[in-house]
């Protein structure tokens, strides 16, 4: 056993700590001043990051688990200044850990699994957030790394944000997709027209709207990223809504637990088959959770919504209500956010929870919006790019 | 209540029928030589294919479930032909429905919930399957659409196959993808060489011999296919592996059945940091199961694992136990179907699915294989097109 007297300008959760090795050195243990957190020493061999385990380059890992022991133990374990140093007997090899990166990764924690719960740095919102919607200007999110990590981080947040100051030219939805990552091509193209030219005499259809929904949740995976970019817009009408599929997710879920519940266990089917050669077809919760629980993706569009057949019988009332209800919460205005899209303006909504619809629109003039799809793991990579060298 | 003689060119489920009402009105039933199957009235009005409910181009959904009372009940109901005609109270809407529609789209039966159970179409598979690789002439599958279907189903059923006779030429990849589909362009580009680099930002791009995986389960969504197309392969070694990922899986079930459920029920990390501006990390079961659990996806790579962070601490030595286990099983050359890919030849794997390996090579020769990335939602929607049209 040792003890460790921290360097006052390291994390102060390493001020005072000893380490000591338990379990014929299967388990080291740091006694810190956030309580003892537990290791296995499996855990760390297989986490050593030395140039015999992991690419110096690239950071992947050289060794595969074939090539360690299930029975590794600590032979020896010492502190020296910020690094705690090891040995792993038989194999006798050694390694150094940093100790602020054995705090982040610590997993002697209560881990929670309640259903619906959040990921990190995701937040539910309500229309209050119409006071302060999200939005970059796409000329500082292009020079400006402090923007566009702000930009993204509300994109990982809320799930959407506003680009405004575009310029107002076919194709600058692609300028938003470079900003983070990768254009999704479907069978709708690159991209696709969203452009209907007014007439008056259809005044009637006009007015019928969009529900708020996801994107081609017909698909799997689903384009976990959509852009849409307006190019015109001097219709009455025709504004965009968003609204957040994890918090109507969970209002239902406060609201009818059992809803909640049944909507995440039971797959919901959807279909496309608009074109020659296109039969999409999906079988995915309209709720999908993470096995721990936490809110992964809501898929929800009237349209595109096929036969529900994975229900049981006699759950499929219930099924159908809580369908209904979530419906009913998606469509209640205290969730929508609202603002209509001004030429050289586009937004960005992570399909995989913001919904989005669209006004009914009539009148003089016309609406022209482009739309893609790209993926999420972009926004996240290079959110997470930024922060690092943040 | 009312009885149904089928014409005889019909289904046989069908052959004597009767429709009853029950509940109000709430449930309709037909008896059928399959024994009585339930509708509920919800159910038959949200799934009527009339042009008010349904466009008749797209099939899409005219109206939102809002525009449905749940209380709906079926006020007559009587057979046609090979036709129920309903009507519902209190709308007075009224729908026909295929009688042999209504029995592939019936949900009054038991559902399996097995852990691990394969999706309808797919089947598990070892080294037995290196007597009869699946493959499709390149030629025939562009003009032939029974060879097309063939091969398609081969991937939905197997999770690979080869390509066979493509033009030697630099790009014939992308010929591939567009049999059936898009490219998924990521940070390593619409497509990938495979050759050995003098400071690789990636183990695949060196002559080491790489333990099967899934590529990229760092990425989310996870590329869904992956293309690999040889263009040069003088080298000696560098011979291509599959492994059935679901097949690794379910013997795991069957050795471990407490293993299978850890790497289930539990969250690994994988994450890549290899280029400038580029840091993606996921967090995703190994072994992934629908809420049913049909299972959906494996993911495995030695290289790209990061630190397991979401195993409660009690649970950690079981599950690198587990996690060892699929690992010693993916190793095992009982489960490998091996190949090595001639210029002119390809492969496609479904990465939620297939893990891909490659032996060593070195020594005199070359090899140079070009790779892309593509999803699997156009493999299924091709292929129902063609099953569909056949």
């Amino acid at each position: 056993m040792c003890t460790l007297v921290q360097k006052t300008d390291l994390w102060d959760f390493w001020i005072m700590t000893q380490v000591s090795l338990i379990d014929g050195g299967r388990i080291l243990t740091l006694d810190t001043a956030d309580g003892p957190k537990r290791f296995h020493a499996i855990w760390l061999r297989d986490n050593a990051i030395d140039g015999a385990t992991r690419d110096p380059v690239n950071g992947q890992r050289l060794i595969t688990l074939a090539d360690l022991s299930l029975d590794v133990t600590i032979s020896a374990a010492s502190v020296n200044g910020d690094h705690l140093t090891l040995e792993f007997a038989p194999e006798q090899h050694k390694a150094n850990y940093d100790l602020t990166w054995l705090a982040t990764h610590a997993y002697d924690n209560a881990q929670p699994r309640t259903a619906g719960q959040l990921a990190e740095g995701v937040e539910a919102w309500d229309n209050t957030l119409n006071a302060d919607v999200p939005a970059g200007d796409y000329a500082a999110l292009t020079r400006d790394d402090t923007a566009r990590r702000n930009w993204l981080e509300a994109i990982r947040r809320y799930g959407f944000a506003k680009v405004t100051n575009l310029p107002v030219e076919n194709g600058n939805l692609y300028k938003i997709v470079d900003l983070f990552g990768y254009v999704r091509e479907t069978n709708y193209g690159r991209h696709f027209e969203v452009r209907t030219e007014v007439n008056p005499v259809n005044l009637a259809y006009t007015g019928l709207g969009l529900q708020a929904h996801t994107d081609n949740p017909y698909r799997d995976p689903v384009p976990s990223i959509q852009v849409l970019s307006c190019l015109d817009n001097s219709a009455a009408g025709g504004e965009n809504m968003v609204v957040d599929g994890y918090a109507c997710a969970l209002r239902l879920k406060a609201e009818n637990p059992e809803g909640f519940d049944l909507l995440a266990k039971y797959t919901a089917r959807f279909s496309y088959s608009g074109s020659a050669g296109v039969k999409l077809q999906s079988r995915r919760p309209m709720i999908e959770l993470d096995p721990d629980g936490t809110l992964r993706a809501v898929r929800f569009n009237s349209r595109s919504i096929a036969p529900l057949t994975d229900i049981p019988f006699d759950e499929m009332t219930a099924y159908y209500a809580a369908y209904r209800q979530l419906s009913d919460i998606i469509d209640d205005e205290s969730m929508e956010v609202i603002f209509k899209l001004e030429p050289g303006e586009a937004f960005v909504v992570d399909n995989t929870r913001v919904l989005h619809a669209r006004k009914g629109y009539s009148g003089e003039g016309s609406r022209w919006l482009q739309g893609c799809y790209a993926d999420k793991d972009g926004v996240l990579s290079t959110l997470a790019a930024l922060e690092e060298s943040a």
